[in-house]
This record gives structure tokens, C-alpha cells and sequence, in this order.
């Protein structure tokens, strides 16, 4: 059971390049996502309603896409503009169309009620708007549901232990650092969390010059519905105040983290993690791609066995520790919005409902 | 849910020589099938009773067979012969037969009640005995339900977009053609198209000498139940009047193919296309063999994604267009006879719970 | 369903060397061995209660483990000694921890109710603790349920056919030798058979010089709850009284064979074959492990495909045979412990609902 009515990343921009037909599960539909000839991005049901082809194997023509197994033509809102060899068309015979808004490369979708799709909605993020903040977009497919990947990213002890050699630096991490503070928000919450006096983590020490230089290392997450990661980390010399606003020869970084559905057990993971300090080549940004990838690649072993034991007993009941109060606010918060959704007040239009009722005619 | 009372392909003779035991899965029960020392081809439930053993993995004595877990035997009707060490041989220790047709090199079997197997009911077709009708049989696996390929069969205006470049020749044929004549049937349908002053399709350009020359070409289908299409297709020059009978210097082919199922979700799919010019060689068989294999991997593609489809959304309702008549007879007519078969008239013993019986028992 | 209640073999002692943090499911539960630095083997459930990660993926500190994702730290009796970042330590956040014995070797585990588990169960092989017997451990991995293979080792006919070329040797055996005493125990049974002026069969014949001598061969098979196999083979120079006692230059073998359910339907297989005759070097071994290996190879293929054909059709039933009297009393006995267990006689506290408990817990 996914959330319907918010924005999800479908894509990054670059995935959609020459015309390329991207087919997509997303929160269980199989999507087609294309840029039309108008410079448009194009989301539509992938799957013709005559006969279930793919329509991500059929032509594009112009904003429109013809379905390769019987000819039937469907413009950019799922009409149906022909059938060869049938004069009249059934008004029946059309595709689900989803909203979609372009903003910062990233593709958002809207897999809910239409009429709903606010683009006022999208937790915009400004560094991603800002030319001085600079990264590689990048892409890692998880076999896990994504709830687990947001578990993850809730609680930074686990730098210590799993990403000792690449991400966190050391296990002290884990033992003389705690949240400072952890804000609960109506749509996610917040965690502040200082390493006073440290040495500088591997990844961070890849592009710097003074490798042994003591830091202040502060990590400030922000997690948000549904299933959105922003993290502002910042390296100080250590003891010349940061804490107090100090941040004099900082070294910065901004995390983007979008975890979308695939299905009910895998999960579509986008990010770029940005850097202000790289001037006009991506030196810095290759070295923390690689970074990353190598830290993500740890968590996505850990995680996708979880995904496993969780299947294999699904009887399991996992036991909650102190760190786990964001992740437990989140998943509180993100189910009392799922259940809304489901029963909406009474006397209303219910909008769950309508969705259902487009994708079974699309 | 599969029509019993029926003949289907099992197998072609070719894939029975030198004394193989052929195991081949239909309508979901397991099959051994051989070429006892008599000549004769024998099929039997391939389980032993006794433990379960693959009587396939057993061995051949003249029409016996005996399991080579504990070797046990059995004749070519499935009745025990010898247990080893032990004199009493219980009658409930027996495997299921069943009856077979060789006919024109087909190996067709009755996976119903046998005392219904009635040979008559098998669809001969003439040309398959005409020895100068000739072609090399072969045979494709499909990982979908039969009737996906029947519904494929069944309307030819996908020859235009999915075969443009092999079977079909250009997307005109699904924009200037319609059946001319489609006659529903009481087991199947036939349906008769014409596609005059045409360009000659690939395939068929391959065995000619005059490429250019334009055509008159008619495809007449007849599909019948369980699932055996027959097609004849010919190619006269055009504007001659092919359509009044004058067939001079026609190339004429004859299609035959068979669909059996062999689980819910896959299919045999048997299939020889015959000419009846090419001399003594085989030279142009054997083109045209490469021509439909190409085809039928084109379809193979589509159907077996189709397959998929279906089975990741089983709430999914194909919406039927006018071309689609021809299949949505079939099935319906199908569908009537499978409830015949199950739901018999009362006072009568009922055949298909016969055939159960003997199932659980073999 | 599988009896709980009873001992297990595990693993064999050399699967815990150097340290290693052995990840083993066993009855359908994940299970992690290791052999502390004070020389005890511990056995606790694989998954961490705090987010069910593997604590085989965890790090050994002395008799403890620490789950790498967060840090928790577990000692030995599964009791949780630190979380990182958090002083007070919730009773309920704990490991199941298993009672383990090694004996000659073998590592046994109880995956019932402790407080039953008593070692003196354990169902004890004399010339495994007698340095004149010797072998070479080994494995096997099944894709079948484990009562697939205590039924194959329950009717010696399948030698015959099975294993005609490697530990058979004849299809005479089937045919001239019948079980001379079978013998219902309350958990198990005993099988004797004689095969009198027989050749030998291949594997022996590779260890002993005069091939050609015929011998007077004693099967001596003893069945035991849950899985386990014992059988004293002898050969005996043809016609010297074998069978009254003789037993003069006689070549002599002991089998120990212990099936331990993995899953519903697949087992691990342990088993070594002993000799009383090899002296100090391991010659005679490692030819008797080759050919154990090339027999059970044969086994392995047709009941892994029994266990697709009975997964096939669920419905199959299969039919007894006389020579299936041992089999068919062994499951008899097998079921009713297992009931047994489910349900307890009124009045006392059920053992099993303490295990589940303790499960849920873990």
C-alpha cells in the first residue's frame, strides 16, 4: 500500500535523451515515460488496452505513440487518435495519463488522483536550483522495499559499523555521538548530529588537501514524505566554533536522496550529492560519486538481506532502540496519510476511488 | 482450464527416433512418449505410482517400460508387470494411457476420456497427405497461453506493423485491406482477405525471380478448436482477376500450425508451411522456414511480454475493437465447450469425472 | 511440520574453523554457529531482533557477536550486552540461543524446548568414537525434503537399478535377495539382507585385490528419528558360514548418514563411510568417499526430481509396495511424535507454544 497523492521522482532528465520509449514500474504500474517531439515529458499507462502491448515497445510519433502490435495511435493524454482498418473509436478505448512536472533534472510524477497533482507540492530544494552547487546525478535500483532505505538514512549510528571505511570514519561515531536535536514534522522530521574533534572520514579525505587535519563534522538531515532525503553536511576546523555559526574554511556538502516504489519489494534510488567547492571541472564530484557508490553499495548489501529475512518470516516484528524515533515518527505519520487516502471523510467524491477506476480503464 | 475431449499435437514423429523417451508436459500432466520395438507410439502418464519416479528416466523394453528407481514394469497399456521381489501385483498399480493418432507425421493425442477418443474428430488436412505439397516441420516453445497465439492468428493486420520488414511488407496492409469474409463457425471461424496490386512481402520475395512484379495476394484462415489454424496464401499477378478464379501462374502456400498447451502459461507451438514448387530439393523449404521463424520470433516477442502483462495485473479487461470478432467468437465457442465438458447432462455418467478418476489413480 | 524435540546434526566440526560465522538454516529457521575463542560452539538465531539483520554478517568478539548494521553486541546465551548510543538495554531485545553437543565430530542442535534437551537422546554411533574406524566426513546439499531421502535409504531394492554401476553392483540384488528380518522399533527400524555367492559390487572391488572372488555381502540397516542411518555392511568369502558367524577375512564398513531438514523441501546431508582395514594413510578412505559421492549423485537426481513431481500435483498419492512396510512405519512413527508435540496432554504447559514464543521473540 503506497501513497498516491504526492510527488514521486520518476526519473532524471537524462534518462529520457533521443527519444528514448523508458518503461518504469512505479508503485506497481508499469509506466511510459518520454519526451515528446514539443520538448514535453509524457507519462502514460505503458500498457495498450486493446491487447496489454507494451506501448513502451511501440513508435513514438511526434508527442504521440503508436502501439506496434495492431497500429492503434494514442496522443500525449491517452486518446485514441486511430485504430487501422475501424472508422469509429470506442471513447473507452483510452490510456491513464500521469502528471508529470520537470524541475532541476529531476522527473516528479503524480500517481494519484489527477485533479490533485499541485505542483506547489514538490519539497523543492534549493542548492538543486543554485549553479554554485555541483554533482553527478546517478541512479542505483534496490531490491528492498523503500521504507528500508529510509530506515536507514534515519539513523546515522549505523555510519560507525557499516561505512567504517569509506562514509563514517570510525565506530566512535557510533559511541560518543548522538542527535542534537530530532524534530518530528508533520510530513517527516529533522536530526542534528555533531562529531566534535574528529579525523575527517575517507571520503571526505579523498578531496582534500590537509588529510589529518582534526574536523568539526556536522550532519543535518531532513526527511520527508514520501520517502525524500536533503542532508547538509559540513567539515570545520575543529574547535573554532561551528557549532556557534563559525564557518570559516568550511568544507560543504548537500545530499539528495529520492527513494520511489518499483513494486511492494524493490525500489528505484536517485541522488546526486553536491559540493560548492569544485569550481568549473568535476573532479570533486567523480570522487564523490565513486564515494558514494562504494558507501551505497554496503547499505544495499545490508538492506536487500533484510528485504529477504522479512520475506522469509513475515511473522517478525522488529524491535525498536532509542534511535529509532524518527524512523517510528515516519512511518507513523506516513501510514495515518495512507489510511486517509483510503477512507477519505464521508460525503466526499472519494478520490482513491476515481484513480482505481482510471487504471482499470487504462 | 483446457478442452480434454479433443485431439491435440503432441508431438512430431521426428522427435521420437532412435528409441527416445520423450517427456512433454500438455494441458499440465506430465507425458512420456515413445516408439515401442512394434512400431507403435506409446503415451503414458510419466509418474510411476509408486514413488513418483520419471518413468522417462526408466527404460525402454521392446513396448514396455520399466521404472529404474525400484524397476518396476509396465506394458504399453500402463498395467503392471513385475515388481521386483514381490509376486502380488496390486491392480490399483497402474499408469494412465493415453490414446494416440500418428497421421502425416503429426503424433496427436486425447487427453480426455479415452473411450470418447474417436479418430474421425482429428482435422485432417489434405495438403499434409499431397506429396506435392512440401515443406520441413518444426516446432517453437512459448512461454504463454495458447490462446494468446490464436488471438495473435486471428486478426492479420498485425502482419503490417509487427512483420513490416519479414511476413507482412508494408504498414499499408492494415491501412487498405479488410476481411472480406469472416464466417463464424461452430468450432472455429474462417476468414478470407485480399491485399490486391501489392508489393510483394520479404518472405516471399526470397523464392521468386521477378521481385517488382506487383501481386494480387489473399490470405484465407481457418482457425479451429482446440487450437489448429490452417492458412492458404497466394500470390497472383496483379489485376489478372485471382479474384474471379483465374489462378494462373500463382504461387500458392499452405500453413499449418497447432497449439497445445502445455501448462497455463506455456505452449507447444508445432507448425510446417508448405509450397508446392519447389521440385525434388529443398532449397526453397528451407527459406521459407528461416522467413517464419523470423516472424514467429517477431510474434514470439510480443506474446510471451503479453503473457506478463496479464499475469502482473489479473484485473486487466483487454477491450475488444471490430478485428477482434473473429477471436471473441473462438473463445466464446471454446468457453461453451469446456462447460459442456465439465457440467454434463444429468442422468449421464459423467466423462470428465472418469477421466479425473483415472488420473488420481495413474 | 518437523519434529522439534529431538537432536540434529548441525554441521560437521571442520565447518567451524578459523573463526568462521557459519549461517545455516535449519528447520525452516536461520541459525548462526561459530566456535567461540573459549572452544564452546554457540548456536543463536541468525537475526538481529533490533531490524533482522544477520549477525553472521556480524563480527565474533571472543563468545560474543555484534550485528554490523547498528553495533548491538550479543553474548553467547543471546543476551544483549551494549547498543551503541543508548545505555539502558531492553529485556525483550534478545537472541534465541540454541542447545548444542559435539560429539565425535558432529555438532547436534535442539531446535525445541531447552529445558528438554537432554544430550543423553542423542542417538550415539560406537565406531564413531573407535579409533579403528576411519573415514572422511562430508556433505551434501538436497533440493528435496528430507523424508524423500530417509525413504530411498529404506528399500535396498533401488541399489539395483540406482546404482547397477557403483555401490549395487547387480540387478540380481533386486531380484534374488529379499530383507531376511525387518524389525519395527519404537523410533525406527532395523533391516537385514543377504546377497549369498554375489559378484562385488564396483566400489568395493576398487579397494581390495582378488575382483574376482565371489562373496556372501550382509546389509545391516538401522533407521532412527528424526533422520539417521546406520549400516554395518560385510562381505565374507562366499560359503564360509557368514551368516552363522563366520566371519574370518572378512572386509567390513560402517555408514553414518544424517538428514537435517533445511526446509520444507530441501536437506542437509552428512555422512561418512568407515573402514576398519585402511591402516595409517587415507587411500582406502578417499576411494570409498569418491564412490559414496558417484552413488549419491545418482539418488540426489531422481529424488530431487520426485520433489518437483510431488510440488507438480500436490494431489499425487502415492502407492505402497510390500518392500515399502519399513518406510511407511518409520513415517507412522514420525507423525505421531510430531502430533504428540503439537498437542500436549491436558493440564501441562505446552512446550511448543514456549518454543514459538521464544521464536517470535528472537
Amino acid at each position: 500500500m503506497f501513497l498516491k497523492n504526492c510527488w514521486y521522482v520518476a526519473a532524471w532528465d537524462y534518462e529520457l535523451i533521443d527519444g528514448k520509449m523508458l518503461a518504469r514500474t512505479l508503485l506497481n504500474e508499469n509506466v511510459l515515460l518520454y519526451r515528446g517531439d514539443s520538448g514535453e515529458v509524457i507519462a502514460l499507462n505503458n500498457r495498450c488496452p486493446h491487447r496489454g502491448a507494451l506501448l513502451s515497445d511501440g513508435r513514438r510519433e511526434g508527442d504521440d505513440v503508436r502501439c506496434m502490435y495492431h497500429g492503434i495511435k494514442y496522443n500525449k493524454d491517452g486518446r485514441c487518435l486511430q485504430i487501422p482498418g475501424q472508422d469509429m473509436i470506442p471513447p473507452k478505448l483510452r490510456v491513464r495519463k500521469y502528471p508529470i512536472v520537470e524541475s532541476a533534472r529531476l522527473i516528479w510524477i503524480w500517481m494519484g488522483d489527477p485533479a490533485r497533482a499541485d505542483r506547489t507540492l514538490i519539497p523543492e530544494y534549493a542548492p538543486l536550483h543554485d549553479p554554485k552547487w555541483r554533482g553527478l546525478p546517478a541512479y542505483l535500483h534496490y531490491d528492498a522495499n523503500y521504507l528500508l532505505i529510509v530506515d536507514n538514512l534515519s539513523d546515522f549510528s549505523h555510519l560507525a559499523f557499516v561505512h567504517t571505511n569509506t562514509l563514517g570514519g570510525s565506530e566512535e561515531y557510533a559511541y560518543v555521538t548522538k542527535p542534537v536535536v530530532v524534530e518530528k514534522q508533520e510530513r517527516g522530521f529533522r536530526v542534528d548530529r555533531w562529531h566534535m574533534n574528529s579525523e575527517a572520514p575517507p571520503f571526505h579525505k579523498k578531496v582534500i588537501r590537509d588529510k589529518d587535519a582534526r574536523v568539526d563534522r556536522r550532519n543535518h538531515v531532513t526527511m520527508l514524505i514520501p520517502g525524500i532525503f536533503y542532508m547538509e553536511t559540513t567539515f570545520t576546523p575543529a574547535g573554532q566554533g561551528a557549532e556557534k555559526g563559525n564557518l570559516e574554511n568550511a568544507r560543504e556538502y548537500r545530499n539528495c536522496q529520492y527513494m520511489t516504489p518499483e513494486t511492494d519489494r524493490t525500489t528505484h534510488f536517485f541522488w546526486v550529492y553536491l559540493n560548492n567547492f569544485e569550481g568549473t571541472d568535476t573532479t570533486i564530484s567523480a570522487s564523490l560519486l565513486d564515494s558514494l557508490i562504494e558507501g551505497f553499495l554496503e547499505d544495499k548489501a545490508i538492506i536487500e538481506r533484510q528485504q529477504k529475512t522479512l520475506e522469509e518470516d513475515p511473522n517478525f516484528q522488529m524491535l525498536g532502540i532509542l534511535a529509532d524515533a524518527p524512523l517510528a515518527h515516519f512511518r507513523r505519520v506516513l501510514d495515518k496519510l495512507i489510511q486517509a487516502e483510503q477512507e477519505p471523510p464521508a460525503g466526499t467524491v472519494p478520490a482513491a476511488a476515481g484513480a482505481a477506476k482510471q487504471t482499470s480503464l487504462a
